[in-house]
């Protein structure tokens, strides 16, 4: 039985992409149109995991995600950094000089906010995927409008592409993660990284302390997050993400930071994918 | 001559709001559609100040803005707290079974999610601004789209508001910050909170040093967030908010991290808006 893998967005979408480097070829997808649909499908079973993108090098964390894992106690199992490439796709024949309106995510509009001034008359329209935009010029045959999507997607639904790699930065890597209901725990030998969350004081030095102790442990920061705890006007929920050699050192840590903190809580236990 | 404040969306939107509540009702509004025009107009001139929403309790911090903020070198020379309140509204008479779609910013849909679950035949559709989908509403008198949006926007566009307070969250505070092309410094004895930008190493214990120099120097941190640095693998980007009772505690810790970070940067030092 095929791997049935909920992605973001539709086929040839980054999403898809991830999934395929991550599951290999022989998996079905479960389309999802919002990352609250892609949770829905991997709580209730329709999918056996999800991937989801967490942070790029341009934008930062997609926070609400973080609270979605945390929310409906999903499992962090794994990684994936994925380059991200901007195409700029339109109907065979058109040209940039008909476009009167680009779609693409949000993100993705960003992305490529530089190549875009140039044509000032070309307006921008959000829409809720890169690939899903492609699909849809295909289908109803939209003239004058293009969309800024993965190669895979230009291939799929049979596009030209005008413009490629219109990103402004041309190393725009994006970490997704991938999702599960349960936790599928790896062998300890393999998790070098680790996904927490804990509530900490605003008290002066009581965030410096907890990360001198993950110091001490050997731990090492890739990243941190503060986010103020919804009614508790002094309390500070972080996010954080750690790498370490060896497993027992992050044992430790865990057993100080559990004391040291509320609501400690690991996300995930996994293998770090950039090395 | 009144002074000309820019803000992102239109008359009645949550950003019209805080200007009134930081400026007073004497301003001339700058109505920009993207944070990035909203730059531009305080680049040239044409607005004098601009309020930029930067983070709320729910979806953490809006990180593009951080970056044109440190991009283009403006400064924070404000802040201000905003209780969004999100209220669903319709041209007068419509009911709720007419509604076949609501438009909103993707925020404020986000915030509403819980509401709008209860009524899965609405189609939810993203926009600029939350203003904006009243106006248009108005305008266009559009029947079965409702738009969520400040009470304001009711009043200001004549809609009927259907449905008040829907957002999830009743505690849902929103943070902007006022900003400025030149630094408009206070004197030393109204700062009491600053906004930094520094880059340090992955390497152990880093970040955790320099959490002890500003807890050393009685500092607060409210606020903490990182991104890696585009092109450079091992470094990391934070911004950071402190609060302090004495603006020599500052001064000290700044030439602290000066020493101790790269790029270190002050975006801005201003009055902390929450006590």
């Amino acid at each position: 039985m095929k791997l049935k893998i909920a992605i973001q967005g539709v086929k040839g979408s980054n999403h898809h992409q991830v999934a395929k480097d991550y599951f290999g070829e022989n998996i079905e997808l479960v389309e999802c149109m919002s990352f609250d649909e892609l949770v829905c499908q991997t709580l209730s079973g329709r999918a056996d995991q999800a991937v989801m993108a967490i942070e790029n090098s341009i934008a930062g964390s997609i926070i609400p995600n973080y609270a979605l894992i945390h929310h409906n106690n999903l499992h962090v199992i794994g990684e994936h950094f994925l380059n991200i490439h901007h195409n700029l796709m339109v109907l065979p024949g058109q040209k940039i000089e008909d476009i009167k309106e680009v779609h693409s995510h949000p993100m993705a509009l960003l992305q490529c906010k530089d190549f875009l001034k140039s044509y000032a008359h070309i307006k921008l329209v959000e829409a809720v995927d890169t690939a899903e935009t492609a699909q849809q010029i295909q289908e109803k045959q939209l003239m004058n409008i293009a969309a800024i999507a993965p190669k895979a997607a230009a291939e799929l639904y049979g596009l030209e592409i005008i413009a490629n790699e219109i990103q402004t930065i041309s190393n725009n890597s994006t970490r997704f993660l991938i999702i599960n209901k349960e936790n599928k725990a790896l062998p300890p030998e393999e998790i070098n990284k680790a996904s927490i969350r804990f509530i900490a004081d605003h008290k002066r030095g009581s965030l410096a302390a907890l990360l001198n102790v993950m110091s001490d442990c050997n731990l090492n920061l890739t990243k941190i997050q503060s986010l103020p705890v919804i009614e508790r006007p002094w309390k500070y929920a972080f996010f954080v993400d750690v790498t370490f050699d060896a497993y027992q050192d992050f044992t430790k840590a865990k057993s100080l930071l559990e004391i040291m903190t509320e609501e400690f809580k690991i996300l995930g236990e996994y293998k770090n994918a950039r090395v």
